[in-house]
């Protein structure tokens, strides 16, 4: 079980047809209380799509019933026709769990600037209803219908000993590079946490974990994460506690995205240290792990530090040439302004790659989560639109 | 003839056997005056190499004898003993021209991290003087000899009915997003030009010409464009005339480049109208240009216009997704916040390609010229360090 772990909590998936191919493409999350706190983080994106419009509107009363997800559209770029459409769903949803349309937050995912075949999708949302259950079997449908190019779905449980529990679910496989958010991710608890503490669990969970993954730089029209707390263990635990479960969960997603990001043969962690500020280390992490010349270095597994220190040189960053130094899985091969030893001596023929990045400025530092850049994600994104 | 068209020059390239090809490697330019004014624009990379160091430092005396250019290692983080390197070869360069190390700038590109073979850099320099002339066979051997994933030499001349001219030559085809100064270019003229006319006049062309290339987000540690003036035709253009006339040999090399950048299959202008400001405009259209979810749609010819509204969405910009427009080749695709035109209706089966961004918030505009991500790229960048 994953976000139906939690006590309080049902799930769905099904096909309502909004994929021509027939798969699984619209889910459902329903909270049974005793208690519906929800807090969200969104896209930084300007051009939202009308479900994250919707969504950030309804999430300002701090409560959520119930979250649909479809994937086959992003219903983003699709005027005010489209944020009716994203109405129209809330409101099915809202009247067959005789709730308010306002406690029904709404993500899609897909193509951008197409409109959603509408009576697919109601038909999806009575289904849905109707298949709403606590067993793994729902959850691993939802995690599914709400699959774009993943290969597979992303789910996480985290147990906590006083006798609560955080999980959930994640999308995600290209224009992976949320800020402040990321993709789609609904998590669930059956702690109790008070909307304002959840919303600063959320905010501090997802700024260590969905936000330092960045696969390609693209920030979505739709990136959601949305967490929703039952009460259903009756137990209270301490803020620190329960942003540390949540933050594991988040954690546990996000590695299981960049595994199954497009085209993916490396899992890349850039590690940035002696940062003169956090911002720093994140500017300069981002900057190389969006590099184009680093990442096909990486794919070809060549340990090619130069193309890290031209990045790490043009990154909007306090950075000095000659503290700075760059090792690649363990080895140090860039030091004191020079050669520290031959690039051969790095070996990169493994999936797992860890790039060092030592400032030397400062005391700052943070881990940006990437990939390489192969022949498979040029293939996947030229192919065909998506 | 090229960068020897204008009066005043010689050139030669010389295969000094820096490269284990045995490819031409060693390129140099004199300027036998009677005047030796020059200004130079330098890579904003943090990271500089040594010869981008010691040309800054020259070109504070505002004139330059000579420049030396070599292929085959970039001289970059390679500490005190590749400065050393650079000065040793700006010496043997002045000593055979009886000038002053101080009067000769040096360029370098390749390799980021190894130190040069200088015994075959200095022999090199001797074969170098010994073959300058004023033919276009030197002025073509010397643009060849900088090139490095470059497929051809890439050279330029503007005549002005006025009696003068501007010529040059410029390498770059990977790396490719200069920040006030791009990859290597060494232009020339006989216009009569003070050094600081001549200073303004390369900051206004390249603002708008090397400035606006932006093949794959990587500035050089390299990057270095450099202007010398003989005063040969003993004419003395205004500065807006002069200007003018640089500009477009800038722009000329600046298509030259994009044209044979690293497995380019679309030539790409990202055209951004109605900014708030230039700054805006240049942001948005660095953006989109730099995005590889835009760019490797284009290499599969798709018009995926809402890849290009989600770039235009992450931008640091004044956006409003109401007043925003995207066309592609011709066919308004976006308007109004919603779909103008079905996608098919746009034709990207072409080589050349234009996307205009109508941000509808004011009346700044830029172009950036950029190209698609195709597997060829990943090939070039991945299958051999460079």
């Amino acid at each position: 079980m994953t976000v139906t772990g939690p006590k309080g909590f049902r799930a769905a998936g099904v096909a309502a047809g909004i994929k021509a191919s027939g798969a699984l493409d619209l889910a459902l999350v329903v909270n049974d209380g005793p208690e519906q706190a929800a807090a969200g983080v969104f896209t930084r994106n300007v051009v939202k799509a009308a479900p994250v419009l919707w969504s950030q509107e309804v999430l300002r009363h701090k409560r959520l019933r119930a979250v649909v997800l479809n994937s086959g559209g992003a219903n983003a770029a699709t005027g005010p026709g489209g944020f009716q459409d994203t109405h129209a769903t809330a409101e099915k949803v809202a009247e067959l769990l005789e709730a308010g349309a306002i406690d029904v937050a709404v993500c899609s995912t897909g193509l951008i600037g197409e409109r959603l075949p509408m009576p697919a999708v109601l038909s999806g949302v009575d289904a849905a209803v109707k298949a709403l259950d606590t067993t793994s079997e729902s959850a691993l449908a939802a995690a599914t219908a709400v699959m774009t190019t993943d290969t597979k779905p992303k789910q996480t449980l985290r147990s906590h000993d006083g006798g609560w529990s955080v999980g959930g679910f994640a999308k995600g496989a290209g224009m992976l590079a949320p800020n402040l958010a990321t993709m789609l991710s609904v998590l669930t608890t059956d702690a109790v946490v008070d909307p304002d503490a959840l919303d600063a669990a959320l905010r501090a969970a997802t700024r260590v974990t969905f936000d330092r993954l960045d696969v390609d730089g693209g920030t979505s029209t739709n990136d959601t994460v949305l967490v929703l707390a039952s009460g259903a263990s009756g137990v209270t635990p301490g803020l620190d506690e329960f942003t540390d479960v949540l933050t594991a969960a988040c954690m546990d997603l996000v590695q299981q995205l960049r595994a199954d990001s497009e085209g993916v043969t490396k899992e890349v962690d850039v590690v940035v240290r002696g940062a003169a500020s956090e911002q720093d280390a994140i500017n300069v992490g981002r900057t190389v792990a969006e590099d184009n010349l680093v990442k096909t270095a990486l794919f070809g597994s060549d340990p090619n530090w130069g193309r890290v220190a031209m990045a790490v040189g043009r990154a909007q960053a306090e950075i000095d040439p000659g503290t700075l130094s760059i090792s690649i899985n363990g080895v140090t091969l860039f030091a004191n302004g020079t050669t520290a030893a031959d690039r051969s001596a790095a070996d990169l023929s493994g999936r797992a790659i860890e790039i060092v990045i030592d400032l030397g400025v400062g005391a700052s530092e943070a881990t940006i989560f990437t990939t390489d850049l192969s022949h498979a994600y040029v293939e996947e994104n030229s192919a065909y639109s998506s």
